[in-house]
């Protein structure tokens, strides 16, 4: 074998817990986990690196993230805190159409360089796989050169990047009054367009979003393209996105606070996996908590994201946002760790090839100065991370 | 001059505002601030440092921690959300007497070696002065050695710290049910031995603390030994010991999330400072706000800080407190940095020495890589710094 980890307490994420060994030890070999298990079987390796008794997880993964945008939206927050209303906001240029207006401004380079800052924040708590949404360009050239950025940046950072197409974001002032048109183009252009360069397709249906049925249109034609899909559903009011999701094998749905047993019900037959966002429900000062008690239920896997973005959720902390799962939610802390792991990786439909530590999966580690896996989401605000891992190489 | 920061954008905080000053220059002389204002008026130095366009505060000042303590309670948090009761945690050995038992048995340099992660973290956010409070020792002993472990890291970090006696924090056992006993400990030997090691007094004054009139006696004996005094006041319930604490000129009332507005107008005549806590509320989840508009009618001026402490607010990020006290206590961003600068100098009585950046206070600064100082308050779980620098010097 290539390396070799000893001295290290696991937390493999196998099975249903958290899969701990004692006194364990893990071999990379090409890239790839040639052993996990105690370190009394370990074979030999050309190098071997002590943990000191560290804790090693499974390298995160932030499994929705609207990371590469451009603008700022620092100042139109603050304003509102001063007293200004949505309409002065507008009014002053802010809100989604101002990102929007960045991110056209912005070239692929100058995508990729405003995305850095944030991406190395999440690599630096031990992230190794960032999902990466469009969604600011909102033409089929600028949702297209979004997801070029979002794929150059895993080639100037140790990571992989997994990037959703979500086109049917916002309706764009060119077509104003008109979102079966921009619906239109969606599926007819932009859809065929990431063939090759998006792994899943994205869409948001809400009151103020799509409708359930211009929402099916892109998922229906998202598939005939051979995408998987995914869709934020549930988070502002209750039209069964996800229900209509799930009816399309969708991977994920993501936010869910107002999800219902109907909605969990239909997740969990068709595996897809609820994606939590407590980023955005503390951001937005939302009451409304989803319904974990129900995905426990009916045992629909739990994962939880920063859904990183300029104007509901600012954070770049996955580690924060495993306290606010537990904190707001009421997740467990074997639970939360699961959400960025294990099940972040089947909401990306990676779950054969990341999530756990097991034999020939990804070599992708994060090495922790902690004494209990709970650490990592007890502390608020504390980073922990010892070594980041990806493919077997400490980055 | 010795050192000159040229290229800067100025957040001064000296009066009511940000006090900004575009294309500004900060000078350095012994330590101590000796030019601030437009570059070009700035005289020459010995070293020039160009920031390149960016921002500076006063370093941050984290006004209230427990930031020095031994012993971990990640795991009976996590037992917490398994739904474990109060009663299961306190017959596994939890709460806060399993940190005074951890605090009593670790001798100073292991204070100062496990606090030490912690206060990094909070200095590598730009914090150049923190108040570090007793209270987890409880004997005469063993307080005056968590003094001295919080003096001892201001010798290994550039760091001001400013250690407070919290010896009225809870009863030990020693004195289970004779609280006035543990009091009469408290006033006859504990705050005579605490001269010259802290800085001030401080108490907990709630039901499930100490009593008004107990609490009386402690800050009374403590201002007649020359103590500035603070306290823990209307955090979970209403007994007025903001008001208590105003009577005696307390530099501060802290939590105060159920302070009425006689309260309010105590303190404001006093001049006592609000310290808010936003880490604490969000972690206990607590749903009453504390009085802002009522401290801001009446002119009392807040602070914010992290309350670091194992049981009810395990956070090292002052900056996320920025954000918190924004989003769940609704200050505005300019309120909230002057929470960490100037309002918390003024909750430490060093209102003359550091806080703002005006000429004869220390040299403490803070640089950062942001367009505009919202931002500071804006991003959740993120960390522009780009240089701290602590009497002068870059560190
Ligand atoms: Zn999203
Ligand atoms: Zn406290």
């Amino acid at each position: 074998m290539d390396r070799l980890w000893t001295n290290a307490r696991l937390a493999t994420m196998a099975g249903d817990g958290l899969g701990v060994v004692e006194d364990g030890a893990i071999g990379a070999q090409d890239g790839r986990i040639a052993y996990v298990g105690p370190h009394s079987g370990a074979p030999d390796a050309a190098e071997a690196i002590d943990c000191g008794g560290r804790w090693i997880t499974p390298g995160l993964i932030d499994c929705h993230t609207h990371l590469v945008h451009a603008g700022d939206r620092a100042g139109e927050w603050a304003m509102r805190l001063e007293g200004a209303s949505y309409e002065d906001i507008a009014r002053a240029g802010g809100g989604i159409l101002s990102t929007m207006r960045a991110t056209r401004a912005a070239d692929e380079a100058e995508l990729v360089a405003t995305a850095l800052p944030r991406l190395d924040a999440l690599l630096a708590e031990g992230v190794t796989t960032v999902e990466i949404k469009s969604g600011y360009g909102l033409t089929v050239a600028d949702e297209l050169k979004m997801l070029r950025a979002a794929r150059s940046l895993a080639e100037v950072r140790d990571v992989r990047v997994s990037p959703t197409l979500l086109g049917a974001h916002a309706v764009p002032p060119e077509y104003a009054g008109d979102a079966d048109g921009y619906v239109d183009l969606v599926c007819r252009e932009m859809i065929p367009a990431a063939v090759g360069l998006a792994d899943a397709v994205d869409g948001f249906c809400e009151g103020i979003g799509f409708t359930p049925e211009q929402t099916e249109r892109v998922l229906a034609v998202a598939v005939t393209h051979g995408f998987r899909v995914k869709l934020h559903a549930e988070q502002l009011s209750a039209l069964h996105g996800s229900s209509l999701a799930a009816r399309h094998g969708a991977l994920s749905a993501d936010h869910l606070e107002h999800a219902d047993e109907s909605d969990v019900r239909a997740m969990a037959e068709a595996g897809t996996v609820a994606v939590l966002l407590p980023g955005a429900f503390y951001f937005m000062r939302e009451t409304q908590r989803p319904p974990v008690e129900l995905f426990r239920a009916h045992g629909v896997p739990m994962a939880i994201a920063t859904d990183c973005n300029p104007g509901t959720s600012p954070t770049t902390s996955l580690l924060l946002m495993l306290n606010m799962a537990a904190t707001l939610f009421r997740l467990t802390a074997t639970e939360a760790l699961r959400g960025v792991t294990a099940n972040a990786a089947r909401a990306l439909g990676l779950g054969g090839e990341i999530g756990t530590l097991e034999a020939g999966k990804a070599c992708d580690l994060a090495v922790w100065d902690i004494s209990d896996p709970a650490e990592l989401a007890y502390r608020v605000g504390f980073n922990p991370l010892h070594m980041r891992v990806k493919d077997g190489r400490c980055c």
